[in-house]
């Protein structure tokens, strides 16, 4: 895929020998989003240049792909005039996406550059609460009156189709805006003219309200296979549409702070590379300072063990492989039941089977791997066999717990109505430590001792 | 959303009263994911019952919907040509998903049942690499030939378009059957009858060819917020398309398996419930065993500093709380730039910058946890000053090299193009493990012995 390349080189080499007029028009044939990237290529100096080379259209179009510091770059360089230009050619929620990361200050420049009636508008779309379907969807949807006839329907369509941000599904409503039905254009484009739009509708449509979840929401347009879901207001009244190119990147963004609150991290929206140090160590510190406090208890377990400690020093060598490898084999559990719950595959009532499951799993996985390390431990030569049975049958069982645990912890948070993606790997690792910790001991006390 | 469970007991309670005419009026009516959730509810006895009350039409659509092992249960029950009809019905894409997940039996009887023509296509299907655009994509496209005019077009796309996977994105190809172009249905409507596709087409269409890699078709999608990528072969001749529905289960795909090899699992694409205990067990131990053997190393260092650790028994208590925040600092490090890579934020070429925004991070981050940990260990009273600045200092120092050690394992594997997932938490929390236990024994050599 990446010709790009080339054509970046040849317009950088029209733009050094000032050929401004064959640029234009070579830049005003390529696509959004490939403009947005050659962008990035451009020398700072000359990128307001090139951005006056696109035309009206494809200015507002290629903005929108940019990513927001360089659309406030473009936007602090450009006149007002410009400003209104470019803002007012944006759809509203591409509009709202802009100002949503811009600094106050730029902000107020803009809204005064735009009219009265989209001001509104982008103001009511800024005070929807982020991740709400309000804050995703567009108003630029095909409307259609319960009551028109199929030719009234394409007629309208063709009017003013070239606006909407789609124009394959469209809403059907009653005469107070009510949303009643949906009709595809394969379906409008293959009846009669004559036909009644309200006998050809779905009328059994799937919506959502302004304040849903992005999360519900993307499982709605996974379940169904949607490209276009309505959006109504507590009246029922159609308000806007949502697309399904917007629920990729929600899919995304929410796929990214599982991970990260798996990895115990908090979850942020910025990109590591634009997020700075102090906010970086901030996200990272919480988690940091809250597992290590609770480590305070492994430490406590090993020092009422001191008596079994002093006996044999050699113990101590095997903590760090039984502590792992528990930590381990307890986040391989939660990981699968934490995605398994995220992507529906696995429901609260699943509970038993599930730690029935991860108790046969654990056994074999904890009896492989005791096995296995009694001769690792036999091979290396130099520890007796007493210790080597106590750390061989510790680890089997510190498996088997860690897997139980390991999967009730996920589930137990969710039954609690916390988010389960909380549980995983690092939370896990401190509470099997400890218990790793008591079975190891105990098992050396009866033996050694 | 779940108004569906009123609707589910009251088709339950006719099915109880065998008012089958009035079952089969509201199921014939309701959508067909939820009818093939409204399956897993009935009774195992029951469901054949039920599926032959379903219209032709709506039978293949609702089987679409269901999961393999319902599939499986259904086709082992119908009569053979009952299959016929069920296989003819569902697009050749959906029908060789539910041939790929089936026993090779039940796959000689089913394609025993369909067509030559068809049997042949399916075949072809089934033969494409798993992953590859070939595996995904679906030959029930629109194309229009070059030459044709826009009414021409129009009255092509209303006599097949209901067959078509979508009539939103059509496909231009010359007479040898080359993708030339594309036309939206939306360009199509808005253009006069006698102009020809030629004129009103994108010519610098975006295609990919059937062996290329899922992963790679859903950054095009994302990138440029398509709907439909046209899939083309060696000669360049348009063979199908791929629909943005089904990226976003890729996606999900995608995701889940960098999420599993974060984890220390080898991925799988079954569901957690329906695979079985020893396949789990298979998938899990693998990794444990790396680990736990690379754990070696770790015991080994204790073991060497066995003169340090048996002049102080007390050292020992400290192992975990440095371990678990060396290996916890490491993995969010990586997390971050395994997502960054991923989701495309993190190239390469960042290697420099990223390493020193970790350092400070991790200075910070180190700064911070050391100075608290002093004062815990403070409070809690019983340790020497001594031993709590060797383990505060070491504390602070292991969560600078693994933040730097945990950004920097994830770009090497790319480098050395293994995938970056593999070196996330648990190989990081192996590797933080040695250096920590170094430089805390090191320091405590120096300063108690």
């Amino acid at each position: 895929m990446n010709e790009n390349n080339s054509d970046f080189r040849e317009w950088l080499k029209l733009l050094d020998e000032c050929k401004y007029a064959k640029l234009k028009e070579e830049i005003n044939e390529e696509n959004a989003a490939n403009m947005a990237e050659f962008f990035e290529e451009v020398p700072e100096e000359k990128r307001l240049l090139v951005f006056r080379l696109l035309t009206k259209d494809n200015a507002a179009d290629v903005f929108s792909y940019m990513d927001s510091d360089m659309q406030e770059d473009i936007l602090n360089s450009v006149t007002d005039n410009e400003v209104h230009t470019i803002i007012n050619e944006l759809s509203v929620d591409d509009a709202v996406d802009v100002l949503g990361e811009l600094p106050a200050n730029v902000i107020t420049k803009i809204l005064k550059n735009v009219s009265e009636d989209r001001r509104k508008l982008i103001n009511v779309f800024l005070n929807y609460p982020d991740d709400s379907a309000g804050s995703i969807m567009t108003i630029e949807f095909m409307e259609l009156r319960w009551d028109f006839t199929v030719g009234k329907a394409m007629e309208l369509i063709r009017k003013t189709g070239v606006d909407k941000e789609t124009i394959y599904s469209c809403y059907v409503v009653d005469s107070r805006r009510k949303l009643i039905g949906m009709v595809s254009l394969r379906t409008l484009l293959l009846s009669k003219d004559e036909t009644l739009v309200s006998d050809i509708m779905e009328d059994d449509v799937i919506f959502v309200r302004t304040l849903d979840d992005q999360e519900d929401i993307a499982k709605i347009f996974k379940k169904y296979n949607l490209i276009a879901l309505p959006v109504v207001d507590n009246e029922q009244r159609l308000v806007g549409i949502i697309t399904v190119d917007d629920i990729v990147d929600v899919i995304e963004e929410e796929n990214t702070e599982d991970i990260e609150k798996m990895s115990a991290l908090l979850p942020s929206e910025d990109e590591y590379l634009k997020t700075g140090v102090f906010h970086l160590a901030k996200n990272r510190i919480v988690w940091l300072l809250v597992l290590m406090i609770s480590g305070t208890l492994s430490s406590a377990i090993i020092s009422g063990y001191n008596e079994v400690l002093s006996s044999s020093v050699l113990l101590a060598a095997f903590i760090p492989i039984l502590m792992d490898t528990g930590g381990n084999a307890g986040s391989q559990a939660s990981t699968l039941i934490i995605r398994g719950m995220a992507v529906g595959d696995i429901e609260l009532d699943d509970v038993v089977s599930v730690i029935w499951k991860e108790i046969r799993v654990g056994i074999i996985c904890g009896a492989v791997l005791g096995v296995i390390n009694f001769f690792r431990i036999m091979l290396l030569g130099e520890t007796p066999i007493a210790v080597n049975i106590i750390v061989s049958v510790s680890l089997a069982i510190t498996v088997v717990i860690s897997k139980t645990i390991g999967c009730m912890l996920p589930m137990l948070a969710k039954k609690l109505r916390f988010d389960p993606a909380i549980m995983a790997g690092p939370l896990i690792t401190t509470v099997v430590d400890s218990i790793s910790l008591i079975v190891f001991f105990n098992m050396a006390r009866v033996f050694i001792l």
